[in-house]
């Protein structure tokens, strides 16, 4: 944390500032210059000083906040990338790794139709919803365990890992007896209990950005999963709100290169939530690629016209099959493959 | 929902669109225009059909959605306010309530000295949190339950009502038996389960605004709550993140005259969070009196400096007297009293 | 500008941004703690230096800019309230100025009668645009330069100052020969050949905050024309672009304290643009000036019903009486008056 | 324009507002349904209808904006893709354009070198401003003329087009003169008067997305350059303000393929703008031509850690042939190619 003082700031304004930052145990390093006097904060946990205790001073001119050096999550400590395994298939690696499948598990029709396709089109994790949190209470709500076991059925038919969203704390257990990779969603990013939670479990965690959440903040709540223990956590672009209209969210590109250099830890992202239109999946998809994204997470739907959960952003099974042969023409182009 | 057709788009596309809308179990009002046709679609329950479908099909130059009418918590069938009230202290009626009291609540001292005084210069309802959803894993947690009874005995001493932010579904029942209003704090506005247990407790629940929650959103969650059981339910403006960094929040105090004439529910704003700094808190607390708030919720400690939590958007007890003496010249302005 | 090192960094790091910093011709400050090395950057004109340059130097962790301190606009260098005078009425003093009027002028009998009924409220500054930037090439673009005759008349009639909105430079002069307060729209606030051009006139600059400018850049616009010579600007909120869609804008009233801190000149608010529609504003209105705004920009029409512009944002005469009177109560709880 | 009564409005309501459309000289079509009546509005120029008007009327739960059909800008009515043609250049056909340049011209040595070495690697526009609107009065503000001058003769020599921004309606012949297309800033986008006088220029126009505009409104202020007379019109996706701090703006990718369905105009991105930062440039300049953008406007500098303006986000020569590699291979996965 850095104090910058007012250039009419009195010495005595200074002595006290100086003092409050030791008193809090910290050390205070005083440079001054021509026109103004800056005050260093330095010494362990910094981060936990709040700011706003200084800006309130008399004589400050304005208190900056040094962001976190993200000791887990941060590439700072860690230069090389995270590789996250799961079996034979990989996240952060050379290799794209595409994860597709419905909205919401429905049917073993339904998930045998769309496990078969993905898998021959280049997909290696199949994913479904078992539990759905929807914002009317009308709303399909998902199968509930019977949803993961057809889940984690159709996709060891066809060789597939499986993802799958936590809804909450009390599903854990369960989740982890079907699932290779647990899903958070956006509204439980900074659900703080919840995330220590996952920090004692030993699966793969990925962990999708808030909707108002900045990128300190997602990586903030990576540091807090992996300081309790878990470090096998990959990070999920799906859509800011802003004030454009015209799609559901905005999905953040730049994402994807800011968090790849700040942190060692895979970023994945996803077109469908990102955009809400099945007819942007497709584009923004080829986009992430080509912006470094190490994979998909993509909804796919054998009969999305009637899908009884987010149809309109799900696409057809030859959508992602053509999607699979751009994304082997643009792969190598940054030197990937599928 | 209202879709409204391309002026070139076919008989044959028309009637695709109206016929999927019959598929789903509605009727199509179907009106041909000069320049284009318009369909209307009606029937109960038309919320859950999802827009996207339609913008998806040929001919559709746009879908729009009309706003549900909140069968509970709208105006439309409950044109009078609805009046909260725990024993003597009424939420929404000619008197506005003060909600007052720390963050989080730290000693019986510190309980003691703050609900004595904000008894004295005006408040009702004493707040503190005993547990502390926190950003980081080293910050202070809160007491638990302990917190629960020392906030319980300090209310009671100075004849105040108790009100403390319920942060988990599993502490519900404790929170029950301290508390007299359930606070739900912004994170969990769309946490629909929590919702849904929040419609079967016989206490009124006081629903903070999302960070990036619409108004609409948050009426919604209101409706969930109200729909499982609960009609007590007050609703909370404490500020949006939006592009401006000199505030955490930007507080949205057009949120306030909005709700009061879409909802017959109570509304209060919280300008400790909505603007977390000291000095901002009086003038916004002002200015959400003067439009219209029905209370306030408001962060008072008895020595800020040294808080264990959010000090710096605490304010002390005398500026809490003096915005009580301050809110008692306003308050008649548009016909209320404190 | 301060510039973080990583904990990692090499002396050779932190000697080439040192050399980069003299390199520019400013000093640099070394300060070596525990953890990371932190060089502060002094000099004039600081502000002028890109931070992103040293962002990207090897062993950089962040640099953080210090906010400029606005010689001009700012508090630092001129504690005293500016109050901006136009005759016998005043901007920015104990008594807060009402400016009230239509959106548009249209003909000599509507600015006679709303000329008429608003002095009679209280108002002390007439308001209507003659020319008007809209959005559509059909809508009505104003009565040009007749227009500001008629203004000027009815304005004269009833004891009244004037404002208007000066569209483009070249208009300038003609506004001059009519206007005693120049308005500058929100989204001419960084057009900044225009800001110097304003810097050159002898008349109050009113500078309308831009619908996604933060308040650091409406101070820094204040700068431009205080800088190019004319110190007497009024600030003006009128809402900015957010995700929420229940008002054209969101009207930002901490800005209204957040502004008065920072700066010395006056700060306005305009309620009218900062909600969009007539029933919100008097709340807007009241909000305002209990938060500390030293006066209003309100539109105001006799038959809004039939305004060629803005109707439904306009309020009623009789609205405008019955706000004075609210005004006059709400006033004194901050020692003001109407 | 569609207007939803509320359930229980009562015939007379019904009658007044059907009434009042008809007194704006436009049709309504009553559509009465079991919960309530929906009344649309038809009629050559609906657009000009203030929605505003109706909202305030009692009996009236919402009303719809059917968004502008756009006669000139928009897909309906012109369903081929414009290709806009400069000499032998074409911007909008099978083959991506890159217009390539430094911020700021500074110097004919500095022309000449980045002339030389885009046209090298694949650029087929040079780009580089002579008038640079800067935030600050102290920052270089350009060559002016002169800088015309040296960036026609420097793309003359290697071939090249020219484009550089018309920042004030005075320059706009001069411009003329020496350019081949128009760049109109983001802050000019609503610069309504600056539009109808491009629309009579015969010169291509680019124009950026305002930082806070929405799509729609992007198409808006095309259709009015349009309906001015110029129908060469470029749009340009450059980064939005959002809540996010890491970058200087969100570059919204899905604008492009959004835009591409609604209009037939080209669509390029701006990246250097969009990020800001220079190691950005590289992943969205790929990105946006893997979500199908017709072109890219970038950043390059011979030196630009000595450029006068905008280093920071300006690539390297070898950069900028190392993206070109790249997008030759991305290219064909849509059917293009440089």
């Amino acid at each position: 944390m850095v104090i910058v003082m007012h250039g009419q700031a009195t010495a005595e304004q200074v002595d006290r500032v100086v003092a409050a930052v030791t008193d809090h145990g910290f050390d205070a390093h005083r440079s001054t210059g021509a026109s103004h006097t800056v005050i260093g904060v330095v010494g362990e946990a910094v981060a936990r000083l709040d700011p706003r205790e200084f800006t309130l001073m008399d004589g400050v001119h304005e208190v900056l906040r040094v962001s976190e050096p993200y000791k887990l999550a941060g590439r700072a400590f860690h230069p090389d990338d995270t590789v996250v395994s799961v079996g034979d298939v990989t996240v952060g690696g050379e290799r794209i790794t595409l994860m597709a499948g419905p909205c919401a598990v429905e049917s073993a029709e339904q998930m045998e139709a769309v496990a078969a396709s993905v898998a021959r089109s280049g997909a290696t994790i199949l994913r479904g919803g078992a539990f759905k949190p929807r914002t009317s209470p009308y709303s399909f709500q998902g199968l509930g365990p019977e949803g993961l076991t057809l889940l984690r059925a159709a996709a060891d038919r066809h060789g597939l890992k499986v993802i799958s969203e936590v809804v909450d704390r009390g599903d854990l257990s369960l989740m982890c007896d079907h699932v290779d990779i647990l899903q958070v969603g956006a509204r439980n990013m900074q659900n703080f209990r919840f995330l220590k939670d996952l920090g004692k479990v030993s699966r793969p965690v990925l962990l999708k950005r808030g909707m108002s959440a900045t990128l300190e903040e997602l990586l903030l709540a990576a540091e807090y999963i992996m300081d309790a223990g878990n470090s096998q956590v990959i990070l999920c672009e799906r859509g800011i709100r802003t004030f454009e209209t015209a799609t559901r969210n905005t999905m953040d590109i730049s994402a994807i290169p800011i968090l790849k250099k700040r942190s060692h830890l895979p970023v994945v992202a996803d077109p469908s939530h990102g955009t809400g239109l099945r007819d942007k999946v497709l584009p923004m998809a080829r986009a992430a690629v080509a912006a470094g994204a190490d994979g998909l997470l993509i909804e796919v739907h054998d009969d999305p016209e009637h899908a009884l959960s987010d149809g309109p952003q799900s696409i057809f099974p030859e959508q992602f099959a053509e999607l699979c042969g751009q994304l082997r023409v643009i792969a190598p182009a940054i030197g990937r493959r599928l």
